[in-house]
């Protein structure tokens, strides 16, 4: 049960985002071995003057498409999180054509006892 | 001073709304302990295709009334854990009535000295 | 590459919402160590309905300018996070001029390697 919140500018179509959504999702999945129904994203848009970062960060130019991805998630080995790294940007780039310049992955872990949604029987399916 | 940020999707009366709030202070005020002045809470309403979780998550179905609550509290027995997880669904249930399966809970937790309010002398109120 | 998440009520300027964006810049790079380009801050406007914390908050009165600032950052010793704690409300109270009562700070810490940015040769920016 990651959650992942997606922020990015005002400007780009709902098919664009949508796709920015898969494409997270996706490589979600091949990295973290998660499930096709274990997904819970939240997509924040905003005015420029909003979504603050410098034009020209570590001496590589970003554009007014930079896509911010904050994911939370059970702790993880280094590999998994190094395949997001790969997966993430690569799943961009292919669709909806994200730049990978434009992208930014922020990991926040949490313990797996940290979830809890509703499941018919014991034990929660949280902890992914 | 713990923070709850509540997501949910467009569509609810400001009232609902405020019932959520209310009963998820209450239920961390039950759980956690913390006293009624030790709430700082962040409602986000999303438009539906912004609000992305998958309809039939671990073979329960969810609805349009989803809820997605991130705190972030200083570390804490799983114990207490635990009890936010029986307390905040079943205060959601009784006001303003979400149905369990539509509650999800994420909780993050920091250091007890991450946390920065004014206080009138030392030490900080933080650490809740 | 840390991330600064501002949140405060509708009803500021703009010109009011950069300068806190700008402050809390200034008192990270100050307390943090982390270079001017090394800046991503997202700012999220509330209805007052929609932000709700207690007036009263351990006996200090807070008021309707109230700013919660949560920032997730590497790992950092005591001393750097209570800088911080020192100079977001300094610099704040400097330019746009909010009250000390009316900042609230909280710190998520992650590994190091929680962070991804493109950069044209290894190793990543991350980590800051």
């Amino acid at each position: 049960m990651p959650l992942a919140v997606i922020s990015l500018r005002h400007g780009t179509t709902l098919e664009y985002r949508r796709a920015i959504a898969d494409s997270i999702h996706q490589a979600m999945m091949e990295a973290l071995h998660i499930t096709r129904d274990d997904r819970f994203q939240l997509i924040n848009e905003y005015p420029p003057e909003h979504f603050i970062h410098d034009r020209i960060y570590y001496g590589v130019e970003r554009s007014e498409r930079a896509v911010f991805i904050q994911i939370t998630i059970s702790h993880r080995d280094l590999a998994q999180r190094r395949a997001l790294y790969d997966l993430v940007p690569a799943h961009l780039a292919a669709a909806p054509g994200v730049r990978r310049e434009d992208v930014f992955i922020n990991l926040v872990e949490v313990a797996r006892e940290n979830w809890w949604a509703y499941a018919r029987s014991a034990p929660s399916p949280a902890g992914s």
